[in-house]
């Protein structure tokens, strides 16, 4: 079930980083095909990446244009990925890059609502000339690699969130390698998941392996980048932004989730830690707002 | 309980809010509860922007700093929102804002995984001189209103998606003046949205509401910048950026979900659609890449 929640959040980052090389590098689908069919001799290498190429390169019979612009805009789904994000929600394991993939495909099967939304307001993207088009595939190509390191990250948190709910002590570099034969998420990055775990089984993460870790420290600037124009030139990017706030949540010294803490016993007495005492308290909101034990 | 779904889909924002408040603009809590009480005389005028600004003012006795400095960041949930979430999942309703909000809960939770990240590489963000960061409060207030109406918009949706799925005939407008008495969401803005539906009880989506269609056309320069902002300096706006990607997915002339059809077609013959004639079909893609009736 998480092999195919992970599909989905390695097919639509893929999607809107050819959403972008078209709109904002303004490529054609043949161009990208090239980008794409480069982008697999390195790091990315991969099924999904390789059939990417295959899929824009190829000329649509009847129109002489490109296929992917005759092909409806719908994308359908069987439920494994909706089941994944259910699951995870039970487990409590964060996974938006799944999430966001799912409702991308039901979002984009709404003809009626997405008819009726196409005179909202928002920007038209521009394209960019030659060479800062290249400069910015590169960039892409970092957001997208570093958008999957997430996805990973996130699905392999579900299985070991199952595999200790369930005491299942799953061994999470042998799902890697069983992964890396004729699965649709094949690919050399399978390895490295193993090997990461192979390093250390306790791996609180695959952002904590040391690797994968400097690969996202070294792309950063550019999917920051990459999202910012995807931002303000209204290209939407659900996939690449669950990553990257993900991945700023994780790592921040304090989130919000206090005010929300606050609001929460404000509400409806739901009572809060502090960071300085062992124990669960409440403020008297509606009275002299003192604190007592709860 | 997609009230509630709304009411996480509420709060995530307005946490996100705050951190920019006081990451980006470099306010102090008690300055920022005095902007909240600034919000709550306009148009976000509700119970939750009035506690915000309750919990942010208040001192805490023990330390004598602010309250929300002294809670744990770990916030906590009873289970309607991930319901509410999983509902939508097979209504086949995109409610991304709601999801990420719980995922943002459960994320805040992993106190040893946020531990083992903390040290992952990324940007402080620099607070702004005084002239800017008033400036960049308003850009806020802007963000914030218009990730409510899209929080509002996708709850407002599934409501309609379950009704049809099951026949129950719900008056949205009757459910937006039902939630203005008592519930946590109550807000001037419910009246705004039964308004809505008494002009047009078949209103594809509230933001084919022309009202709500005008404020977000108007607010979403600012909501771009301060996310492009958020993006650059690494403060985590999973909220914002849901509301944003799917407002910008929904007005999308084309969507990447032509290239995922095109995908599935390759690696499992799930066949797509033409936009240029009736049918399903598929292309040989292990073949002569012709096409064929499916």
């Amino acid at each position: 079930m998480v092999h195919n929640g992970i599909e989905y959040a390695d097919m639509q980052p893929i999607g809107e980083a050819y959403q972008l090389l078209r709109d904002v590098a303004g490529y054609s689908p043949a161009q990208i095909a090239e980008i794409f069919r480069t982008w697999n001799t390195g790091r990315l290498d991969s099924y999904l990446i390789e059939i990417t190429a295959e899929v824009l390169a190829h000329v649509d019979a009847a129109t002489g244009g490109p296929f992917v612009d005759v092909v409806q805009d719908r994308a359908e789904q069987k439920g494994t990925g909706r089941w994944t994000v259910q699951i995870a929600l039970d487990l409590g394991a964060p996974v938006s890059g799944i999430a966001e993939a799912v409702f991308a495909r039901s979002l984009s099967g709404h003809a009626a609502l997405r008819e009726a939304s196409r005179s909202l307001a928002g920007p038209k993207p521009t394209a960019l000339g030659q060479a800062e088009a290249a400069a910015f595939a590169d960039r892409v190509e970092q957001a997208l690699y570093a958008s999957k390191i997430v996805s990973y990250t996130q699905g392999f948190h579900e299985i070991a969130a199952g595999s200790e709910e369930y005491g299942w002590d799953i061994d999470l570099g042998a799902v890697a390698s069983i992964w890396r034969g004729g699965c649709i998420i094949r690919a050399a990055f399978l390895d490295r998941i193993r090997a990461a775990y192979d390093a250390r089984p306790d791996l609180p993460s695959l952002l904590s392996d040391e690797t994968f870790a400097q690969e996202i420290a070294a792309a950063q600037d550019d999917w920051r980048e990459v999202l910012a124009t995807a931002t303000r030139q209204g290209v939407p990017t659900p996939g690449f932004s669950a990553a990257l706030t993900y991945y700023d949540a994780l790592r921040a010294e304090r989130l919000p989730a206090a005010l929300i803490q606050g609001q929460r016993d404000f509400f409806g007495a739901h009572t809060y830690r502090r960071v300085d005492r062992e124990g669960s308290f409440h403020t008297l909101w509606g009275g002299d707002r003192s604190e007592v034990d709860a």
